[in-house]
C-alpha cells in the first residue's frame, strides 16, 4: 500500500478501505507521508467526498492517534456536549451545572482557541482562583461528587487532527462537510463521551451561513457517533443574531447567572432545556424528552441548577461570594448606550459584526498569544423582532479604551437595521438531528 | 496575492489571471510557494482543468522560469519535433536528416530519460566517438553549414516543469492533459524554436492508450503553441503495434540508416514523410504539404538524406565507416529466432509488454543510473495484418544473457496474437491537427 496509491483511488472516486484511512492517518501523524501528498488527498476529498464509512474511520483513527482518555473511574452513562460556535455562545456555563443537578455526570475537555470571546475555560476564570489544572484524581472525584468538572484540554488529544487541520488551513480544504465533521467528532471520541449532543449552529454569525450546510455538518456527524456506538444528536440552533443579549467574558458570566436562576434571557434557556433534554435522556435520568425538560426546569426553580454551579466553581479554586452576588466581579471603565435614531422593528442584527466589536474592544483573542480583556463587551438590549422607538437603547458597550469605545458605537449603530413593517420572530430551533 | 487565495479560486473553478500564473509559478521555483500547496493546486486543477489562455500562461512561464534559449545566431526559421514516445520509435534519426538535406535548421536538445530503448542520443552514441557535448559555437556552425546539430539538454531549461514534474508524480496529479501539455510545451518553447510538430502516439505501447486522449492531448498542445506564437501540428500516429520492425538501440540505428536510403519498414517511411512534411512547410522550404512530401521523397533517392547524416554524426566526432558499414556496430552474443506456432494473421502485438521486454534484456533505463546494452533488442519480423504460417519467424532476439534471452522468447511468442481470420491493416496516421 502506498499514499500515492490511495490518492489514485479517491481521486477516481473510489471508496478508502479501513486499513487504507488508517495506513494514512498513521503515517501522517508519524511523518511518514508528507504533507504535498495529504494536500492533494485532502483536495481530491473536496471533490470527491467520502461515504460515512470512510468518514467514520477517519474520525476514528484520528481519535486514537493519540491519547484517549479512560472515563472508566466515573460512574455512570458520560455525556458531552459540543457547539460549532457562534456569539454570545455561554450555553455550556448553563447548561453544564443543570444536568449536572440531575446527576448527569459532565466530564468536559474544554480549549481556549480563538474567537469573539475567549472560551468556557477563559469565562469561568472571571471567577478570582477557578483553575482547570487539576489532577485527575481531582476530575474523577469531582464528577463522582457534584458530577460536574472541566479541564483544559491535553496537548495528545487528537494530534493526527492537529496536524491535519493545520495543513487544510492553508491548502484550501477546509469547508468539506466531511472533514469538518471528522474533526469535531474525532477529539470528542478522544475524550471519552458515552454520548453525544451537537449545537449545530446556522446564520450569519456561524460558520455554517445557510440552514442546508448545517443540516449536512449536523446529518455527517450524527452518522459518525452512531457508527462509532455513541448516542449522537445534532440541534440546529438560529445564529442570525446573538444568543442572548451579553456578548463578552464577565458579561456572559453573569448572564449565564442569571439565567441558572430562571431569570435570564427566553432564546438561551430555550436553547439550554432543548440540549439539555437531549443529553439527560441519553444519561437515563428521564424516559422522554418532556419529562426531562420538566425536571431541567425545576432545576432553575429549585435553585439546584445555581447550587451545583457554586460547588463546581468552588471545587475548582472559585470564589463562592462572587457567584452568588456577580456584581462583584470586575467592570469595564466605560459603559455607554447606543441609541435607536428611528422608530420602527429590528429587523437584523449584522451578528459577525457583534462578534468582531467583541474582538475590537479586546474580549476575544486574534492570535494564540492574544491577552483577553474579561470585563469588555456588549449587551444587545434590543433583539431581532423588537418594536423600538427613537432614542431606545439599542446596546450597551463596555469598554476600557475610549477610541474603540467610539468605534464599537459607531458599528453597533450599523450592525442594526431597522424597519417601518413588523418582523416576525424567528425560530431557535431549526431542526434536530438524531 | 497569496497561493491559497489562488488555490480557493481554482477550486471554486474560475479562472487564474497572467499575473496569478506567474507569481504561482516563480514562487514555486523560488521555494516560496511550498510543495503542499502546491500539490492542492494541482490536484484541483484535475477536477477543475484549465482554460487555453491559462494553460498558455503556465507553460510560457515555467519556459521563463530558467534559461531560454538564443538562437539567433542560426539563420532561418528553427523547427523542432517532439514525439510523446513509443516502442520502437527511431524516428528523429531519419527526419531530422531529411529536412535538414532540404535546409531546414534543425536544433535539437535532447535528454536521455528512462524508457524501454534509450532516447536519440543514446542511440546516436553508437557510433564511436559521437558526442553531444559541444560547445555553443560550434553547436551554432554546425547548424547553419550542416543544418543540424544535437546537444544534451542543459540543467536549467525550465526548472518550473522540472520541479512541478516531480510533485506531480507523487501527488497522483500526472494525467491531466493541460498539465501533461503544458510540461511538455515548456520545454520546447525554451529551446527557442520558432515552429513545433508534434508526434501524438496513441495505442497500447503510447503514453495516451485512446485516440480520443492523444486528439485531447495534441489539441491542447497545438493550442498553446498557436498562443505563443509558434507555428504548431500535431500528427496523431499509431502505437498499437511497434513502429517499423527494430526495437532496441544499435538495431534501430540500423534500421534508420535503412531508411535513409530508401529501405526501411514501411509505417517509419510514411511516419517520417508526414511530419517531415509539415516541417518543411513551416520552414518554408515547400509551398504545399505534397511539394514538401515529393522533396523529401527525393533526399531519400539522390542519398542527400544519408550524406547529410554522416557529415552531422562525423561533425559530432562519429566514426564516418560505421554510417557507411553499419554491420560493423557491435552485436549481441545471443541471436535467435521465434516462430510462430500456428498459422493464420497476426491480431495483435502487445506493444507495451514487448517494450517491456526490450528493457528486460537492457536496452532501457529504469532508474536515472542504469547502464544501457545498446547492443540488445528484438526485431520484429512480423507485423500487424501479416499473414503466417507455422514455423515462420514472428521476431529475432538479439541478448547478451542467456536466461534473460529465454524469457524474452517465451515472452515474445505470448505477445503474439495469431487468429484465423484476415485481419484489416491498421491506419498508421489517425489524425492531423494544426
Amino acid at each position: 500500500m502506498t499514499m500515492y496509491e490511495l490518492i489514485m483511488k479517491k481521486k477516481k472516486g473510489e471508496e478508502l478501505s479501513k486499513e487504507e484511512i488508517y495506513y494514512m492517518v498513521e503515517g501522517y501523524t508519524k511523518g511518514l507521508i508528507p504533507d504535498y501528498q495529504m494536500s492533494a488527498m485532502m483536495m481530491a476529498i473536496c471533490f470527491r467526498g467520502m461515504t460515512p464509512t470512510e468518514t467514520k474511520n477517519l474520525t476514528i483513527s484520528m481519535a486514537q492517534s493519540g491519547d484517549v482518555l479512560d472515563l472508566s473511574d466515573i460512574q455512570g452513562i458520560k455525556v458531552d456536549k459540543h457547539s460549532t460556535g457562534g456569539v454570545g455562545d455561554k450555553t455550556s456555563l448553563v447548561l453544564a451545572p443543570m444536568v449536572a443537578a440531575l446527576g448527569v455526570s459532565v466530564a468536559k475537555m474544554s480549549g481556549r482557541g480563538l474567537g469573539h470571546t475567549g472560551g468556557t475555560i477563559d469565562k469561568l476564570e472571571s471567577f478570582t482562583g477557578f483553575t482547570t489544572e487539576i489532577s485527575k484524581e481531582t476530575f474523577v472525584k469531582n464528577v463522582n461528587e457534584i458530577h460536574i468538572a472541566i479541564a483544559g484540554q491535553t496537548a495528545d488529544l487528537a494530534p493526527a487532527d492537529k496536524k491535519l487541520y493545520a495543513l487544510r488551513d492553508v491548502t484550501g480544504t477546509v469547508d468539506q462537510m466531511s472533514l469538518i465533521a471528522s474533526s469535531i467528532m474525532s477529539k470528542k471520541i478522544a475524550s471519552g463521551a458515552d454520548a453525544i449532543v451537537l449545537d449545530v449552529k446556522t446564520g450569519d454569525g456561524a460558520f455554517m451561513k445557510t440552514l442546508e450546510d448545517a443540516k449536512e455538518l449536523a446529518q455527517e456527524m450524527v452518522s459518525i457517533g452512531k457508527l462509532a456506538g455513541r448516542k449522537t444528536a445534532a440541534i440546529i440552533s438560529d445564529m442570525d443574531q446573538p444568543l442572548g443579549n451579553a456578548v463578552g467574558n464577565i458579561l456572559e458570566v453573569k448572564e449565564a447567572i442569571d439565567t441558572l436562576q430562571g431569570k435570564g434571557p427566553k432564546d438561551l434557556e430555550e436553547l439550554v432545556l432543548t440540549l439539555g433534554a437531549h443529553m439527560v435522556v441519553f444519561a437515563e435520568r428521564a424516559g422522554t424528552l418532556d419529562e426531562a425538560r420538566e425536571k431541567l426546569e425545576q432545576t432553575l426553580k429549585d435553585g439546584s441548577a445555581l447550587e451545583t454551579f457554586k460547588k463546581f466553581v468552588v471545587a475548582q479554586g472559585g470564589n463562592e461570594a462572587e457567584v452568588l452576588h456577580p456584581e462583584l466581579l470586575p467592570k469595564a471603565a466605560y459603559i455607554e448606550e447606543v441609541h435607536c435614531e428611528q422608530a420602527g422593528y429590528v429587523s437584523n442584527i449584522q451578528t459577525e459584526e457583534i462578534g468582531r466589536i467583541s474582538l475590537l474592544l479586546g474580549g476575544g483573542r486574534e492570535t494564540k498569544e492574544s491577552e483577553i480583556d474579561l470585563t469588555v463587551g456588549l449587551i444587545l438590549n434590543k433583539k431581532h423582532g423588537d418594536a423600538v422607538s427613537r432614542g431606545d437603547i439599542l446596546a450597551t458597550i463596555h469598554a476600557n479604551d475610549k477610541t474603540k469605545l467610539l468605534e464599537a458605537k459607531k458599528r453597533v449603530q450599523a450592525a442594526y437595521l431597522i424597519t417601518d413593517k413588523k418582523v416576525e420572530k424567528r425560530d431557535l430551533i431549526k431542526a434536530v438531528l438524531k
